[in-house]
């Protein structure tokens, strides 16, 4: 037993105080997890544009001060009543959706959608008694997304930590937390490409990569990257993207070019932009008689997706997926494992990294669009 | 060897001379089978929505005079030139599209589109020579979809013909060759009910019935159909349909009803009404993490889907079928099977019966909307 459990943990927390200023390192009171909770020490945590977009706070419910932060790596630092999967010194990841095991998606092979822990970004506060466990000064902080992982120490419900591997280097894996998870579970869990078969990447952020780096798993042939910038070329061929299209060479719709560049259409395609246009083109590149669309992009709140239904009589197929179609706590470990016997490269996602002390820096990559993933070493 | 092999052959047909206007029995020179055909002689027919939709031809190409037919049974009378899968004596199903074994379609596990043989209702000659084998005082008629079953003898492709158990009553399973077999195939083949779940059916025409029969013979515990037309409830009881929605009854839309009924929407649902509007609720009532939905009908040329992409992003599946996913010549014979085993019934979609000279009592009673499916009697 640890010295801290039971105890209110005094440490450093990335607070944002306003939408869209830049986080404060303050010191936070972290309160001891309640039943079916776990208070975590984070080591590392990398930024994800969910992180910045609610901070941005445009067009989202405002709700300052709050901690965000949700890819992550971290350790078990004690239980609160009721947890007996876990326990103190475990290595996990925490997730902004969970797993509670027990409802009727987490019963379903088919769902990873829980019904109780699934993501909930309106949401600041603990699901148990609905209180907050950070606070400056007795004034609570704002959670989000269940993991509000900016911090040295955090609470989170058991249902939304994964376990994994004690050998797995931290300051990797954490990265598998969301985005890269996302876009690999996309292509290996959603699409299945068949071995040699086309598949289309529509995006290419760390999202479209993580789903390039899974059609190159999976043994695709050819892994056609689009993208509005042509920059994205360069570094989307060390994931495997073997030919590039950017809609603005075009006159034409970008699924007729991919349509004359396959014979046809695509054997599968996945959407990682967010874009409506994307999605109907990446639905409309899909080869018929057997091609999958996959869209994960996360779209606009008035976004409507329109097509004319002879493309799905035609025997085409669309599903969209949330966080891979993983179910955080039951499939999360296999994705390290992945890493671990080298199956799957996380090291390329991983193009900065920041001291805690110099978060804002990490925002600052992200705005500008520079690199896929900045770790934060919460150490630093 | 019989004594027409290799002559013409002057028989009974059914000719629309002009659109809209009653059949007129004629006599007709039927052509020897060239290379790859095989000539048929038709014992029963049966009429489909697809003959009274082109023969109407509003909006269609009007193409006359034609012999329409497209749902039969009937014996090999010869066969042509490298023809080495049948042989005269053989018992088939003609079918509206085909399967040539040869083009990627056909290799492929997953579609049912034959790329030389999938439907086309604008050709009305032979496709390997360009002409027709139906004459008139020397005057050609146009084929219907590769099949012309309104003759007693027709020409086919024999990438068009399905060779069945000969113990099969042609009388009974000719109604296999199009509408019974799309919509049992959307249910067993795409949709895939689990046993115990719900299925929403849309249409309770002869399509959505046999879909509905699918989810009967699936073992599906709640089937759920949904007509604007409440007069087709009766009937559709026969067919496993325990629950009946007629959305006219509400004034909400019908997937909220359904959302209502089944804790947040049904398991898998089957569209089987070619309206768009249908279309979209059959998608929208699936239930997020695992719902299906599995399109059917053939929309308006105009038609639009629409909808927001978050339903998709919620784990739902979106697929259309054609022919409900059966390979004309590799699975229908397994179809045939299905009713002899008893798990299929066929004889409750058959509700009347006509002699052929009497074929325009079949299209008065579809264009009335009785019944579902008549069958002609080549010998009547
Ligand atoms: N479903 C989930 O569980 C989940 C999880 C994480 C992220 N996401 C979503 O995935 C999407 C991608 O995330 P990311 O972090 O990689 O984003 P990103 O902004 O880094 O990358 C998006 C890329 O798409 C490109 N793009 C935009 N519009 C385009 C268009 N019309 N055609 C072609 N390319 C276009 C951009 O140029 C950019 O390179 C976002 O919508 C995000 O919200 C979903
Ligand atoms: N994909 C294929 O291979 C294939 C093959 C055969 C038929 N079809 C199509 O399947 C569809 C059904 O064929 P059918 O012969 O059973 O037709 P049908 O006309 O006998 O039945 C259609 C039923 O749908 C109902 N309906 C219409 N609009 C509706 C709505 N908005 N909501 C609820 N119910 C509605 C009608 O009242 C009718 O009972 C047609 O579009 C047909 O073209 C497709
Ligand atoms: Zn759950
Ligand atoms: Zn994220
Ligand atoms: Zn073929
Ligand atoms: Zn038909």
């Amino acid at each position: 037993m640890s010295t801290t459990a039971g105890n209110v943990i005094r440490c450093r927390a990335a607070v944002a105080w306003e939408a869209g200023k830049p986080l404060v390192i303050e010191e936070v009171e972290v309160a001891p997890p309640q039943a079916m909770e776990v208070r975590l020490k984070i080591l590392y945590t990398s930024l994800c544009h969910t992180d910045v977009y609610f901070w941005e706070a445009k067009g989202q419910n405002p709700m300052f001060p709050r901690i965000y932060g949700h890819e992550a790596g971290g350790i078990v630092e004690s239980v609160g009543e009721g947890v007996t999967d876990l326990q103190p010194g475990d290595h996990v990841l925490p997730v902004f959706t969970g797993e509670c095991k027990e409802c009727d998606h987490c019963k379903s092979e088919e769902s990873n959608m829980c019904r109780l822990l699934r993501i909930n970004t309106d949401r600041g506060v603990m699901i148990g008694d609905g209180q907050s466990r950070f606070s400056i000064n007795g004034k609570p902080i704002y959670h989000f997304v269940g993991t509000s992982t900016f911090s040295e120490y955090t609470v989170c419900h058991v249902g939304s930590v994964a376990k994994i591997n004690p050998l797995a280097p931290l300051d990797k894996v954490c990265v598998l937390s969301c985005g890269i998870s996302t876009g690999l579970g996309a292509t290996l869990n959603v699409a299945k490409p068949p071995k040699g078969s086309t598949v289309a990447i529509f995006g290419l952020g760390a999202v479209g990569l993580a789903a390039a780096e899974g059609a190159r798993i999976a043994g695709a042939s050819r892994i056609i990257g689009v993208d509005l910038n042509s920059s994205r070329f360069d570094e989307a061929k060390k994931f495997g993207v073997t030919e590039f299209i950017n809609p603005k060479d075009y006159a034409k719709p970008v699924q007729e070019v991919l349509a004359e560049m396959t014979n046809g259409g695509v054997d599968r395609s996945v959407e990682c932009t967010g874009n409506v246009t994307a999605m109907i083109s990446a639905f409309e590149c899909v080869h018929d008689g057997w091609g999958v669309a996959v869209l994960v992009g996360v779209p606009h709140k008035d976004a409507e997706f329109k097509t004319h239904p002879v493309n799905l009589l035609n025997e085409r197929t669309l599903k969209g997926t949330f966080f891979g179609n993983y179910k955080p706590r039951s499939d999360l470990p296999s994705v390290v494992e992945k890493y671990m016997n080298k199956e799957l490269e996380v090291e390329k996602f991983i193009t900065h990294s920041v001291p805690f002390s110099e978060i804002n820096k990490a925002f600052d990559l992200m705005l500008k669009g520079e690199g896929i993933r900045c770790i934060i070493n919460m150490e630093g």
